[in-house]
């Protein structure tokens, strides 16, 4: 039985942990780490917990935690888990990180862009980018993993065989994006009362948005070149979901099978990754409360543009669900433990 | 391993049974029954099962049908599981029936409110009334369970305690019930299109709905004596969930503690019936995707009323998790297997 | 030309005044009073307002405020209007209070439901209740109008002809009322959040919402003695809209067209107060927008209770044209100058 | 008073030209045409009209309704407008057909895009397209007025200053669309069932949806040259507006001033396009109900692109509310006669 430790158990991420946690067979969690909550029932917190969970709410103590538990997820803010981070935790626990600490090679870029001092810079060569489907191998020797972050696992799983196959040209990729409010987090904001946010949609982060430099970065590993792209993330009214819509221009003439062909190669044995049939677009309800990624495209023959299409949960796989399966792979268990999800519909 | 038919599993009630069953070590689905669909892949149908379900939509023979399976699910509309019951199919199979065909055991309040005539009524006495928190027992030794409807499964079971104990006075209660809209089902009509359900409440069947006749018997039993009352649907701009807000007279004076006491006497046992802590309003949210209900209750000492609230999800306890716990209990499985379900927020 | 000053012109109900002022040919806003935002552009506060309104906001200098305009708008939490209420402003400004300072006469009631002292009780007694169909001719020559609440207009007025004609025996009184999320207003808590709302419902304030001893003392004149009810406000997933629907006991046998005779000859004549037509449930959605109030009833000889629905926009109705409606009536205007607002449907 | 008929008035944009004309003073509705429904109450359709339009719906009798009315709107699926057009009509009454059928010059891409025959392509190259902010002259003088589609208006009025001042390299659009689910009518189909929009996002007609030849045909026209572009609309869980996210290279190195010096000039007079402050995005919700089209756009300088947004009500400016401006046009109006319009938020 794997221990888990969770510090930010009580965002929606953390509490989404916490829901896929309950469901593994081989985990159970030792702590529900939330400043805010010191003392509190979590099942408080959380009402959909009652009779579930009975622990209450602890503090961030990652130093005593690492004594606790076999691995930490850390469900925080930008910067907390660079500012905790020493060999001494890593040397007795696994961490996986849910946040952009870990994310991003290059510092520079990463202090750019987050606009904060990285606090343990050492540690960022080792961690793992932990996109199961493409650094499998390396996520399972790895200490410590960076997560994901939502928008970079849709956008790269969707756009990933055709930039490595050379399908198209990295230079013009475009990629429109439209996500559920959880991903917004439960941090109390008028921009996401249910008032502000319901009969609305809208763009935000036009050109500066924080995801842009991670997707960059792993379709630049793809291409073998460094990518500039357009990333454009949209709010829209639903709890969760992530569609991203992306485009670029082919770089020679291809069929459907073509392509089709492309993508079947890289996610044919991929559980969670599902290449739909000829003329479906992926729809985010399709995947709801499951670990599934939902990609498709349409070759455009009379623009020569490749329109890629890719849906999925920002909870599950944009979040916990890829920190599970990442857990998983740390500790060789079967990739899928605890994450046999059946999307649930309507 | 239980082999089961689903006859009418194109509904909303029949996926969610299809999702459900997915998840139960015990069981596997034989047969997707879908007159409308029929040779059409249950995933084309339903695309969140692409790559989960391979099989394809079959007709309506129950009587082939009770060869191949242990067990069939009617999620049809009224009328159709009693066209079809016969003795030669009951001595075969176990019949589910998510349908009122079996549900109120005077013919006569049937065929008034329902509006047809029953085609098998030999069948009522023996049938059960699979409300498994009331009538386990005779659950388990059933040929024929009729499988409760949405709104007195949350009716029921949150004024059952106080009326069979005494605390209210029957003639008093008044139920005013709020629906998500699959309850109305995914038939096409203009009245459930997005934009007509969207930013709206009505109230609708007010002093006519067909499932008062079924609450009234139910609540009967509990009061030893006929129960006339009044149920109000409410129609809810979202998905799932079934809220149900009852008043009732007291019948003598009491205090919070004593009708905890009553309530905890009742449900202390069930896994599925949480009653809240004081204070707590039941949300739908909080039982979204799983088996529970969540009760609660205030003595209003001002107006010398209880007021009983209750939460769950329609499609679950009020459809395909109460008929999967029948299942489990007329096979003598565990009464939980397969809707060990953690509540999905938000 | 009636020059308006509003104070609290930045919440929702500010909003819609500002909205509805915007078309009202003879008024003009002099005040956007808004404490957060002083010095702010209205503008960028409400963005629907670019190049419609050029303001800025201003302190809630009431004194100040009552050298400019003819009359004030508090659109403010209970017990600011009070704090500043003084002889020297009514004898110069007429003021329309939103909040409940000056709606209940029992100061004793007000303070034990509110929790606050009342910091002007002088004034509760010339106060006009501002519920237009039963109080038109003492709001016509009011200085100070208490503003109803959103649940005690749509309370009161789909039960008052019931009560007042003595249909119905007081003391039996349910009401069981939904609302939209914008009568929470727009102040920051998680419980608003988009995620926390949406795809949920619950009640509130069970047994002891503020608004109950509001519609107590109206019901209450017109039942000629006290009135005592319940009342169950529930939360509903869209933004704007409340349904009530009531149920009381029925003191004689009437038939639909008896009580139809008692509801017509009292809103026969009310433009406002729209009775639909046999069989035909209030819909929020077909007042969005407008200053309407739908009622309608089912008399139920099954159980001997009448059954009464209101759907109305508590933004409108419920608070600002409301409150329009009763300055044209104090300024001698036609009532609906400014409310010939059509509901928007979808 | 100029004299209306409506043919198609139960669907959403003909219920929303009913909405707007009901306050247009200069304008009557003489004849709600609506085959569906005729004989039927105009409100028994419409709740939301209940007291407000008397009528009943009629049939769709052009050439007798020619003789009876100033103006006709047909608001009808493609290829109806086409089907009954005659030079008699013509020469009695200005026709506003809100179909695409008068939208596209080139018989031969319309017949290609929408898959039917052209019943009186002779009409077409009098047609007037009635994007009243670039067409404005033309309009006036119209006998038949193509009103644009939905995305066109919104696409065409937030790309048109770019291209037309070579900006941008117009074989680089791309226009990814979002709209309520309002924009697909009123029928009654599975797929706009509420459980199946909500909590739900996808692309549609992706590479092929009808409204693309339309944009590019415009767009054609700014450039002086054929345009070819992406056009991906998604389905949004709203009832109503429409936001785009255009992108396109630009020509030349440009400043932020350098693009709004630019938009400034084309539209700093015109009443319903809204340039919004610098770093402001367009919302949906900032222009419901209302004639606005709200603009703005972002000059990324990493990638050398400009990205474009607008926003607008699809059932208004997208739809009846721009009718209504070339109708106030083509009847010597002010342009905003019945279209002031003040958005409603929340």
């Amino acid at each position: 039985m794997i221990k888990v430790g969770i510090i930010g158990a009580t965002g929606y991420a953390g509490g989404e942990l916490v829901r896929l946690l309950m469901g593994h067979r081989e985990a159970e969690i030792k702590w529900y780490g939330s400043r805010s909550y010191i003392d509190k029932k979590y099942a408080d917190v959380y009402q959909n917990m009652f009779r579930i969970v009975e622990d209450v709410c602890k503090d961030d103590n990652m130093a005593e935690l690492a004594e606790q538990v076999d691995v930490i997820f850390t469900a925080t803010p930008q910067g907390f888990c660079a500012s905790m981070m020493k060999e001494e935790i890593l040397s007795k626990v696994k961490v996986i990180d849910l946040s952009a600490d870990y994310r991003i090679k290059d510092v520079n870029i990463y202090e750019k862009w987050y606009g904060i001092k990285h606090a343990s810079p050492q540690f960022i060569e080792e961690a793992v980018y932990g996109l199961c489907e493409i650094n499998r191998d390396r996520v399972k020797s790895a200490r410590l993993v960076a997560n994901p972050g939502c928008y970079p696992t849709c956008s790269t799983l969707s756009v990933y065989p055709a930039v490595k196959e050379g399908l198209i040209d990295p230079s013009t990729i475009i990629i429109d994006a439209k996500s559920g409010t959880s991903g917004a987090g439960r941090g109390a904001k008028v921009d996401n009362l249910y008032c502000e946010v319901n009969e609305n949609i809208k763009a935000y982060g036009v050109a500066g948005h924080r995801h842009t430099p991670e997707i960059e970065e792993q379709l630049g590993y793809a291409a073998g070149q460094p990518v500039l792209l357009n990333f454009t993330p949209h709010l829209v009214p639903m709890n969760r979901g992530i569609l991203i819509t992306a485009y670029a221009s082919l770089k020679k003439e291809v069929t459907y099978e073509d392509v089709k062909a492309v993508y079947d190669r890289y996610y044919n044995k991929e559980k969670f990754v599902r290449v739909l049939e000829k003329g479906v677009c992926p729809q985010t309800k399709w995947v709801e409360g499951s670990n599934y990624v939902d990609v498709n495209f349409v070759a455009d023959e009379r623009t020569n543009r490749l329109i890629m299409m890719g849906a999925m949960d920002n909870l599950v796989k944009g979040a916990a669900g890829q920190a599970v399966q990442n857990m998983n792979l740390m500790f060789g268990l079967p990739e899928s433990t605890g994450l046999e999800l059946v999307p649930m519909f309507p």
